[in-house]
């Protein structure tokens, strides 16, 4: 067997590893709430997590991606997508609470972090690969809410549109909007994108 | 007349703070070419610059908002879109050329860059406006291109989407995936994407 570099995935319930990391993720999350962003530097949150700066390098690698894994993880859904009855009704009200929680300035500010982390382009050969990144895996957290979304209407026999349809006319919006021009992010405007994405699926 | 903070925007072409502004942007790309990301640190900049580090920090707070400013400058279009004869192939033509352009290990960082830089929510109060951060100017960027190729298809009598909904429809997918699943991004994609934006504009 050989020895595998240890990534922020390779997690083993309960083990080490898992207990490193709820300890560094913790840590990131009260420094930040005590002082702001200027609190999180690598020495003060391994001294706060009771670890060594080392093993947060080891692990992560450099602070904008711990910072991108941790962001991740408070982007993560709580539960699945409520049940409103029908696809349109559960894609708009789904739409609508992502733009609210995201078009706050913790929101933008975790999907910021979440864009920040390492990319395979800037260490090629190195553990992260496209589809570990924290950004994808932002991005895998939304399409799976859409995938029971859609699963669900089908399941009642409703014509639904492919997740990667509903990520460029849905999501991919949404997210642009968020990160490059914020303003005007409403509810109406959520609603709209479902509308224009349902047209071909009446 | 009132002292205005010097900012990246207020520059007077020729004046000091143009000239500073111009030293420190060749400065980054310079060292960026001979040393890698890691050789960006706000010292070497400023040394390479002949500047004090304390003239960057006055002038983009961190050294992530000057990477954010130089990579908005990079992404800046160099030109008017070419003109194809018909709204259609001009779009198709422009989203092949921002895909082919951005979906390399270098566009995708400077797009990262971009929405990296300060943004009104982290620093209330501060200079930086919704309007002037640099993932907005460089939104802007791709709207002043796909104004232009709107105001000619209009002048040749075709019907025209209008530039907030192109940036939905076509922007938004490409820029959404670039950074958050960069798979799959071909010439095909962002044809299909221009399809599916001129549905309703035949």
């Amino acid at each position: 067997m050989t020895e595998r570099p240890p990534t922020p995935f390779a997690t083993r319930p309960g083990g080490r590893s898992a207990r490193v990391q709820q300890a560094v993720h913790r840590a990131v999350r009260d420094l930040e709430a005590a002082e702001g962003r200027a609190g999180l530097t690598v020495p003060a949150i391994a001294a706060a997590a009771g670890v060594t700066p080392s093993t947060v390098y080891r692990r992560w690698g450099d602070l904008a991606t711990l910072l991108a894994d941790v962001a991740v993880e408070r982007l993560r859904p709580d539960g699945p997508p409520a049940d409103h009855g029908g696809l349109r009704a559960d894609l708009a009200a789904w739409a609508e609470q992502f733009t609210e929680e995201l078009a706050t300035p913790a929101g933008r500010r975790y999907l910021r972090d979440a864009v920040g982390g390492a990319d395979p382009d800037d260490t090629p050969g190195a553990a992260t690969t496209p589809s570990t990144t924290a950004a994808h895996r932002c991005s895998d957290h939304a399409a799976a809410q859409l995938t029971a979304i859609g699963v669900r209407a089908a399941g009642r026999g409703e014509a639904v549109p492919s997740v990667e349809s509903l990520l460029d006319t849905v999501v991919a919006p949404l997210v642009y909007r968020l990160l490059f021009r914020p303003d005007g992010l409403t509810p109406a405007y959520a609603h709209a994108l479902v509308e224009a994405a349902l047209r071909d699926h009446p």
